[in-house]
């Protein structure tokens, strides 16, 4: 399954440009329908064009438990985030099969879309809208870098955006989940190499994306004098450096990763700087001080601030944890992370959820040189066997 | 004419995308053709694909009278710059024919292409080749933000980029070069207006363009602790600071109007910027100085910078701006400018130059805001008309 994947979306850089309804996606669309049938698993599509493929029938014998992940990336991204899981939660099925297990509750593998944002802007798409943490109408509208909205994409791959919207048929399938993924710092690199090759996760730091507009004027960059100037990619320098330093002083992160300056001509003066900002820590008022200091510094310059998407501290299901601690062994870590998942959408809405987070050798993610070892990606899929065979028992 | 030219490449914001080599440059350059044609001169297309109409026969009658400028723009620019000079120079000879005038030497209207450099990154593309003072080479390995070298978008345009080159039977037949042009800052609008609708230029500040590589480390914006962080949109918001402190210092001009933030997600800390540096002040040593302070603060955070021009001071032949001045009134202002023309490359190739300034009432300039009166304009045609008519007697 590995190999099937590694090609698909894969930029000369190495990285991973698997966007969301675009020919990546769907290719990688087709490989995960290609693996359920090949299984003889039950393909579903849900109102937002999430992939399920369940084992036996989650309507007569459901709820069921459910397994999985996402297949896009991020820009240049790694080949682990998101992959990892749905093709771990494809090798523990497998393998329960061969072990003969015969489950007292359906079993899916999900495919959630468009998680990482990185077309549309909001990450976490698939799961916000089926849970309906996002509208219908908000999602359609949201456009990506091309000016084209959701609503089109959506059309020119073939589906019907007017069936988009909160799942309740869907949802209501979804027993438990459990969302195995590559760990994305050095959590687990750090402690005893015996008992960390997996972990349990606990909760998601609250985060969330800020759009920050900076205004100028437009002129040319020989003949217009320095005191003459309003140029915004002076106004986002200061915003920049503001951002980290007021993360410094809250003890979270912020992090501007995506910057477009208008005109963009070498001789002009800068006449609009458009960044985003992505704040997260495990201290939700530290976060909100974080990015208040930001807001400070832009509203000075004449800009403006417009939260994109806010998340709280998620706390993942205590008991489901819990008894997935049990199942792997009192010595698996336990472990928060700053990253965004479905996992967490999901447990918001009310599903028991937990997590499992393979080890990250480098702490490297939404990188070309994201990597796991081979080791531990085959005692993540161990340590999801493990837990599914208890959940579905 | 101007109303002809009005919606070529007119973008919504009102500004102009005239890019070389594009769509729209083909609609410029068949303008251009049909102008020369209906006017009965003799269109020619020198080895760099600059638009020559020459009314007379240089080779046998010349060396013979140029005026005229270029068609193409900075991303979203205004109607003014570059335009205004070659439809003013139409103007001007459909005057001197209205007028029986009976040149005494041949006379020609040039377009210049690609004089902004906003598609290959190197401004006066166009009057660089033909002088030499860009080698054939080097212009053909150039490439657009696409990825395409100017050999291919020459092909692609049914040129023959092997025939690109310094162009000795064209600049042979040029006995003056006159370019009028848009004034891009105040100098004109905060003289005595009864005087200063029109400007004779003396010469074109020192300028040059660098560009900047900041290096980082891709990695995930919610997991990666500060203190692990590469961020190099960190370093790049540093550098900009430092290129403004140290234009104000130097007592000169310094602008990054163009950044590129890779891998440009969200929620992914930054792996690459490349920005570019425009530098210029009337004094050259001063800009070497801001350079060398902004060097220094790019190498100190592992980065490179690359020069991708550099024009000494550039001064017009003074005999020449003496008769233009003569023949315009005394009181003609004479102006140093910052912003670089194909008539200082010129200048620097040993061809008498000059040329003229129309008064701009914003000093905005690359701006879809820049304008100059209609009045200014005429006054712009009737000094060019002037020019003319004492160079060609």
């Amino acid at each position: 399954m590995w190999a099937d994947l590694a090609p698909v979306g894969r930029a000369t850089t190495g990285g991973y440009r698997r966007y969301a309804w675009t020919a990546e996606d769907h290719t990688l669309r087709e490989w995960f329908a290609g693996e359920a049938v090949a299984r003889g698993l039950g393909l579903v599509e849900d109102r937002m064009g999430n992939q399920w493929a369940w084992w036996g029938d989650p309507d007569a014998d459901g709820p069921g438990v459910v397994i999985g992940s996402h297949l896009d990336s991020v820009p240049d991204g790694g080949a682990y985030d998101g992959p990892l899981g749905v093709v771990s939660a494809f090798a523990a099925l497998d393998a329960l099969r061969d072990s003969g297990f015969r489950p007292a509750r359906p079993i899916a593998v999900v495919n959630f879309g468009d998680e990482e944002g990185a077309r549309f802007g909001v990450a976490c798409a698939g799961s916000r809208v089926i849970t309906g943490a996002m509208t219908a109408d908000r999602a359609l509208g949201l456009t990506d870098g091309d000016g084209v909205t959701m609503a089109e994409a959506l059309r020119h791959a073939g589906r019907a955006p007017e069936t988009l919207g909160r799942d309740d048929e869907t949802l209501r399938r979804i027993g438990q989940f459990v969302e195995l993924h590559v760990e994305q710092g050095r959590a687990l690199a750090d402690l005893d190499p015996a008992t960390s090759a997996v972990a349990v996760g606990t909760d998601i730091w609250p985060h969330g994306r800020w759009r920050l507009d900076l205004p100028g004027t437009a002129n040319h960059a020989g003949t217009t004098a320095l005191a003459d100037r309003q140029d915004a990619m002076l106004s986002a320098a200061q915003v920049v450096l503001e951002a980290r330093s007021a993360a410094v002083a809250g003890g979270c992160v912020a992090t501007t990763g995506k910057v477009e300056v208008e005109p963009g001509g070498v001789n002009a003066i800068p006449s609009h700087v458009r960044l985003w900002l992505d704040a997260r820590g495990a201290d939700q008022n530290a976060v909100r001080a974080t990015v208040s200091a930001v807001a400070e510094v832009v509203h000075r310059l004449g800009g403006t601030l417009r939260e994109e998407s806010w998340t709280d501290t998620t706390r993942f299901d205590t008991d489901l944890a819990g008894r997935l601690r049990t199942a792997l062994g009192a010595d698996t870590p336990m472990l928060g992370t700053g990253a965004g998942h479905d996992a967490g959408v999901l447990a918001t809405a009310g599903t028991p959820t937990a997590m499992l987070f393979v080890r990250n050798p480098t702490g490297v993610s939404h990188s070309p040189a994201e990597f796991a070892e081979r080791d531990d990606c085959l005692r993540g899929v161990d340590a999801l066997t493990t837990v599914v065979r208890d959940l579905a028992s």
